[in-house]
């Protein structure tokens, strides 16, 4: 075994390409790894020589996958230092393989890393793919599951699925974004009730809720659009100012026309509306 | 309403582009799409106009895609029809969205789907993504998890992705695949059993069991080695003429080289290897 068996330098798969053609699909395929925290790129035997300024140019600043990529004359010494390889295929070989989704994949490639093996994925020429015998090198098999009346993955474009479910199967929860949104529980029922009455009245006060005896159904209905959106707290506030503005002013007398007691009235209704224990 | 709005002709997401600039990558957007079965692509003010050869160059076959394609003026009138709209974006927002994940994403547009909404996914310019009326206009953010230190997704990439996990969300389950390797249940006990005895008789009419005293041990080690692989009967049989062939034959001696009665037991005990109750 090489030294490299033992290195804990890099624990996501190597990304080996086998006779890649273009220099700047070898490009979008740093790009494509880089964007998931895996650096380790090998070529087997590229058509084009290396290095490439198009893979370089492709790679759109992933200079550190470009500046690492290791060359081979062919496939077996590409993987000597490899526990585990997985070959990826978009059509149904012959032989004794499992064959994996990405999804499965990326899940074992981070339990074997975790258990300190060293993994690679094998990906195959741009027109034709692996040969049967490369795809013999490796212990499983790993294929997309694309619309069979136009399967047409790039090499690129299949490296990159390839990376995302490597990143993902090492998320707490797939699920897990970069970031999230504002914490958002919906308000509690007293400040939820706050907003019935504030509209109520001003609807009240415009006679909105005619006839009479339709009043309780009206009600019923409004606080039933008011309910379902779940509004948080500070959606509340926003629609508190809403409402204050459509009661207290008008077109032809708006906030700051001149009427310093509307105003403060307004104010007053849309910035205190604690919760009465608060008072 | 529009007309579009009942169509039931397509039920996956749109896939909407705001001022795309390359006609190349609108292109391979659209082979990314048609990959996983999506067809709907919709050009908001692309910079370069439409049609654009570039792109259908680009596209690999994915015509049924380019010819579809529908431009609009603003992002609003491309979005008339639609029901709900995630919008994509690398980097937090002020606002009251919520945040989700590919995977989370992919699966609440294809339960909107089959409950008949449509919907639509935004992505925005190369350069710098959507502006913030634009992800405005969506109902939620959808983000990839990239690393943060090397966060370079082109608008391909990221229409690949949720391609790819709108696909998968269709799935029965997310680790189907489109062909499965052989049915490989492990071999009965009594196959197995018959590749220990054929192998261990071998070995012992060679002195391999040496000393005797350590005989115990070493069958137990190599039937441990033999067990654990979990082989299939087709496996076995492989195996079996393996050892087969090297118990018979000899490279001064090989098989075809005129022994014909060597052949005979070899290919007897090859391919007769069935269980006892089957005699």
């Amino acid at each position: 075994m090489s030294e490299a068996h033992n290195s804990l330098s890099s624990s996501g798969p190597a990304i080996i390409l086998v006779e890649p053609q273009l220099g700047e699909n070898i490009g979008m395929v740093a790009r494509a790894m880089a964007n998931f925290g895996l650096s380790e790129l090998r070529l087997v035997n590229p058509r084009d020589g290396w290095p490439s300024e198009k893979a370089r140019a492709a790679a759109s600043r992933a200079d550190h996958v470009i500046d690492a990529v290791k060359v081979f004359d062919d496939l077996p010494s590409a993987v000597t230092d490899l526990n585990f390889i997985f070959a990826t295929t978009a059509r149904q070989r012959d032989g004794f393989k499992t064959v994996r989704g990405p999804v499965d994949a990326g899940r074992m490639l981070r339990g074997r890393s975790s258990a300190g093996q060293r993994t690679g994925i094998l990906f195959g020429r741009e027109r034709f793919g692996l040969y049967n015998e490369e795809v013999g090198l490796a212990d499983e098999i790993v294929t997309f599951p694309v619309d069979p009346g136009f399967a047409s993955l790039n090499i690129a474009q299949a490296v990159l699925l390839m990376s995302y479910e490597w990143m993902k199967s090492g998320l707490e929860a797939e699920t897990d974004t970069n970031f999230t949104g504002p914490e958002r529980q919906p308000a509690t029922k007293d400040q939820l009730h706050g907003l019935f009455a504030h509209l109520e009245a001003a609807l009240e006060a415009r006679g909105y809720f005619r006839p009479a005896e339709k009043k309780p159904k009206m009600v019923d209905n409004l606080r039933a659009v008011l309910t379902r959106a779940g509004f948080a707290e500070q959606e509340l506030k926003v629609l508190r100012g809403v409402v204050s503005s459509l009661d207290y002013f008008s077109p032809r007398e708006p906030r700051g026309a001149g009427y310093p007691e509307r105003k403060a009235r307004a104010d007053r209704n849309t910035h205190t509306d604690r919760r009465p224990a608060d008072e």
